[in-house]
């Protein structure tokens, strides 16, 4: 027995943790747009990094020194991205960690913002060795890691076990590109006073991901940066896996969520379930393609009920389904039922009263299996073209 | 040795083919909307059509009974694509044929339009019975069969041979949702009165169709109705494989260019030329990833030349390709050079020099091997948007 309850606050509030975010001159307008993670222990870590054969230099740097899976800090900055930009930008990181006031145990460094500028590493040196160590401000954190996004992500859980005992688990994140996956840059720094062993923290990061993040972006077809860490510092003294397991999963579902409500210029945030696929991979391949569409994406921002994109994109998909077994439904709406249109002006009009919500449900049945999977998208509007189209300027 | 040239006209100018398009009250104020290719010899025939698993019926109808790969007459109408209308969309083809007051050999039916809506057959029968199978209208027929197009898409050749024997060659066409080709229609028909075997049709359709409509559209990803049809009724009594073949790909490029132009509200046309990859496959995979990507064609949009997005995309691919073997041009503007980022204000002005243009080429060498590919696509804009949210009103 457990139980999980949401809790006022940030991962800063967690015992051991001190986090900020301050203007560091990479942004205009002394925007905040550079933080730090620190621990007054060592905190177990691992993370999941983005598919892309292009890893940008923060993720390289880590994959070649962080080899104990150990850290009490972590610098993060947005506005440059530090990929791209080869050995250079690799050394560059290990010159700002040579050049802070303060000693540090194996420093990680994590960067978004435009591929292939190097890194501006004086402006954060000089910005990092103001840094506060001892500040408890995670809610400025989470907005110097904003690029596009239109609100710093952020939350909170307190886990009490049978025994008496408690931790806390807690996230920020940014990222607001999913509206086409592709490309879009997500950081996500989950972390924890619960005493978790190294090997949970990679199986339940890596089991989460793939129903949590990996729905709403793509593998193998993801942004240079990418990046889902988690730091244990172990100072509750307590753990229980199950509840540890569930409260993760609640965290990175909070996480995804915010990030998919969150798409550049979107209005709608969209569930794609899909259910009777011959195999779970199928199911993916399937509910990815809908959340990727375009034409899917356009019909949900005119609110226009075309089953007939949805159809079409289950076809384009090549996964196994055939006209005859394929049933299409908008909210509870069925439009479409193994090979017969239901679509008259009265359906019609409900279906479209679905897509007026800010918040909906597609579901396609594609009666050929037993396999499910749900995808996170949103419709693709006239601001998502404005955001993307002078993005460095 | 033999002369290809362009002359004025369009497929209705070929010996012993009739043209026409009329307005059969399909789409709304009285547009054309229905049209027909009739030959007054039996021609020799072959189509490709799209991978979609939902091949519309009319598709479905040619697979079942063209066996013999001949027919005198193609009927043709937008605004309905007859796609998800599962067997009833084939016995309506069958319908509309058995209710035309003149006698056809095969006749072939080819539609494009809203998907998941039963065809109105009855107003295509009345219509189809008003044609006037000896008019010389193509230009109304190129027309009829458009749907966002916003002109219509029309070629026709001369091919003179050494023994002083010539033929012709020409073509119509629509499509302008190559944007992003998932889910785009695009038809093509061919005719000429060159008197080919049936069995180079089938070959130089397929290995044309590979550098041109495949180059604007994605293999496997494709809408329900895809179709690129060649007719040959043999009336010249003149063949010459070669320059058949030359005047064949120099058509299907004429059309493919034109339909990636009209890209639905794009403004820029763009070549993406890969070169240095290790197979052939991979290098289409990288041109398409570009042509494809919406992060890339809002940049276009906008007049920005982020390479680092064309950087990422090609890691995000999944081909080999490393930061320190691949180039990066715009039009002859060399903005990355293995590892080397050449990104001084003065180059960036350079490059955003060429994108200004209306039509331009980004070159990418990934320095792996010896493959190459070009795609063609186009920017991604507000207009966009704005077509496919209410496409269907």
């Amino acid at each position: 027995m457990f139980s999980i309850f949401p809790i006022n606050g940030t991962i800063s509030d967690i015992n051991g943790f001190y986090c900020d975010g301050i203007a560091g001159g990479l942004k205009p307008n002394n925007a905040l747009d550079i933080g730090f993670i620190y621990s007054d222990t060592l905190c177990n870590i691992d993370a999941i990094f983005t598919n892309n054969n292009f890893k940008a230099a923060p993720l390289r740097h880590y994959l070649k020194y962080n080899k104990k899976f150990q850290t009490n800090f972590v610098l993060i900055n947005s506005k440059n991205a530090n990929a791209l930009t080869g050995e250079q930008g690799i050394k560059d990181i290990d010159d700002i960690f040579n050049n802070l006031n303060f000693e540090l145990k194996n420093p990680i460094m994590s960067s978004t913002g435009v591929i292939g500028v190097p890194l501006p590493k004086e402006k954060i040196i000089d910005a990092a060795n103001s840094f506060d160590l001892s500040s408890k401000n995670g809610e400025n954190l989470a907005e110097a890691i904003m690029t596009t996004d239109s609100y710093p992500k952020s939350c909170l859980y307190k886990i009490k076990l049978q025994d008496g005992k408690s931790f806390q688990l807690g996230a920020i994140a940014k990222g607001a590109g999913m509206i086409n996956p592709s490309l879009a840059t997500m950081l996500c720094f989950i972390c924890t006073d619960a005493n978790i062993p190294q090997s949970d923290i990679k199986e339940l990061l890596t089991k989460y991901t793939v129903t949590t993040f990996n729905a709403i972006s793509v593998d193998g077809d993801t942004s240079t940066n990418d990046t889902v860490m988690l730091l244990s510092n172990g100072k509750s003294n307590s753990y229980d896996k199950d509840a540890f397991a569930q409260a993760l999963k609640l965290v990175m579902e909070d996480m995804a969520q915010l990030i998919v409500s969150d798409g550049e210029g979107a209005k709608k945030s969209v569930a794609f379930e899909i259910t009777g696929a011959k195999t779970y991979q199928e199911a993916q391949i399937v509910a990815k393609a809908l959340s990727n569409s375009l034409l899917v994406k356009t019909a949900l921002f005119g609110e226009d009920p075309n089953w007939g994109r949805i159809a079409s994109t289950i076809g384009a998909s090549g996964v196994e389904c055939s006209e005859n077994s394929l049933i299409i439904k908008f909210g509870e709406i069925l439009v479409y039922n193994k090979g017969e249109i239901l679509f008259s002006k009265e359906i019609e009009l409900e279906a479209a009263n679905v897509l007026r919500d800010n918040k909906f449900k597609i579901s396609c049945d594609l009666g050929v299996g037993k396999y499910s999977f749900t995808a996170y998208g949103c419709d693709l509007g006239y601001d998502y073209v404005k955001i993307n189209a002078d993005y460095r300027t």
